[in-house]
């Protein structure tokens, strides 16, 4: 048992992606000590991954005064179980099956350690360190290469019985729409409220427009994507504007849905996708007040994430170790 | 304070309905060992309703040893808000505006009292005496006149943060879709798998194949409900059987999208709807599974309510009370 006081505790916070894992030493305002990254993507072993991770963090942990200070390790990673620490089929690992991560880490760092996905560890970043501080009930949405989300209710994130609640990006908004290729769902709100569907709705509008002038005809298709969609709308362009005007309606009417699930005091907008600003916030939030029963209305705060997109990974990460029993 | 022992406490349930309050003296198995009704509906003034239904309730009390038995009161209402304990702005309730109802019968039978709308009260009463036994994550959907819900996540109702969370026969499933005539609402879950949604589906599916026979043509416009499809249905009529599988369609989407909000072990389905059993049930789970992410397939429990439904209201109220701190 460590003899270091509470408010000198600290934490590290590990986000495993499929190309770079990047980690910290995390303070309880939030405050990122320590970073550094390893390559995720070199490792088909998780045995040698999880050895080149100690080596990179010890040197970090013996910065801040040795394991006395570090309360405990929180992990981000793609397909995480909650409730088993493991990471379950996650595609874009090089590690397949079901990799039980929480108990390597622990045995490797002889340090208590707790897992979950991406999305659920930025809610639980947000809510300690974040625009959701102090926050009972709130829905984090993340607008990035896909949708993910993290659901907060009674003070708690919904991790359902088996861990991996709160899949927004994948419930379907337009029965029979278009085709997700990844999962083969029709009309699902990733699909078109990505970065991914940003393009998408981009390309269709193009093709079903040909006598439409347009600022994006400009660009080979291929490099088409929400950065340029967005710059051309800035610009003035048509249909580059009506690609962001139909981006919010769908995001509107999908949050409409969520909040008469669970009635969140706010919802939390972050990642690539929310650098449109008003662009994507103004219809979404037009579309979601029109979809509300009147009880519900005038009373969700729709509001951007308040911590840098560099540093939340690895603060939702070590969020959890606050959380740990 | 009572020194009547935990194990033989006793709890008042009270659903409060547009027409009629009915109320019951509940023990911790679920056995209701009293119950009567008062008229909802002939009480324009607040106050007078209270005194009458206190006169109603008073020997039952008396009948179970008197108020030292009773650990509270738990009442099931309409737009009920358990943080106020407030009706508010029912649209079929006698009473306008914002009713304080906990407080009137706190004070009226000096016992604690909880409220929340009676979907909730449903799942509560499913938790506690029911199908959701010992079950932490689940979800109720109520299929009457209107879809009610209650969702639990974490062994905790999900309230949200104003007291009005779990109203999923309003969200949105086929956008522009049919037209909710109470909401204003386009394509709302409610207008298609309610009593009255079966209702228009059978008058649409019967006007939009004018050639085709049909057992459903027998009866007048009017009285053509969810029932009489029902029947129609079991005697082979082929339309009456396409009303349900679009109606176990169009739920089957929904709940495949609550499952991927919060995940449950279960979805227990209660109300009238459910006297259709398989002929609703088997769409429902087909269109559930065919649009979940393959992580969540073949794991979630659809079933139906173990409460009678005559039992269910006053169960669902009174189990309130054991939650009461």
């Amino acid at each position: 048992m460590s003899t270091v006081p509470v408010s000198q505790q600290l934490a590290i916070g590990i986000d495993i992606g499929g190309t770079n894992t990047v980690f910290g030493i995390v303070d309880h305002r939030g405050d990122i000590l320590y970073r550094g990254a390893i390559s995720t993507k070199k490792h088909n072993n998780v045995e040698s991954y999880i050895n080149e991770l100690y080596e990179a963090v010890l040197p970090a942990i013996e910065h801040v005064g040795g394991t006395d200070y570090i309360k405990g390790i929180g992990i981000g990673a793609p397909n995480g179980n909650y409730y088993n620490g493991t990471i379950e089929y996650a595609p874009n690992l090089p590690w397949k099956g079901i990799v039980p991560l929480c108990m390597l880490i622990n045995t490797k760092f002889n340090l208590p350690a707790a897992l979950t996905n991406d999305a659920n560890a930025a809610a639980v970043g947000e809510m300690m360190y974040g625009a959701a501080k102090g926050m009972k009930d709130f829905i984090m949405i993340t607008l990035g290469t896909g949708v993910g989300s993290g659901i907060v209710a009674n003070g708690q994130l919904i991790y359902g019985h088996d861990g991996f609640a709160g899949e927004l990006g994948h419930t379907i908004i337009i029965p029979d729409g278009r085709l997700h290729h990844g999962t083969g769902a029709k009309g699902s709100l990733e699909v078109y409220c990505s970065a991914t569907g940003v393009r998408l709705t981009a390309l269709e509008m193009l093709e079903n427009n040909p006598a439409k002038t347009s600022l994006l005809r400009n660009y080979p298709v291929d490099e088409i994507d929400s950065r340029i969609v967005y710059e051309c709308a800035m610009e003035g362009d048509e249909i580059a504007n009506e690609v962001y005007a139909f981006t919010g309606k769908i995001l509107g009417m999908s949050l409409a849905n969520f909040v008469m699930f669970s009635s969140p005091e706010s919802i939390i907008l972050f990642g690539g996708l929310c650098k449109a600003g008003d662009l994507l916030l103004k219809p979404t939030r037009q579309h979601m007040e029109a979809n509300l029963l009147p009880i519900f209305r005038d009373k969700v705060k729709l509001i951007f994430s308040e911590l840098k997109e560099a540093d939340a990974a690895i603060l939702g990460a070590s969020a959890l170790v606050w959380e740990l029993k």
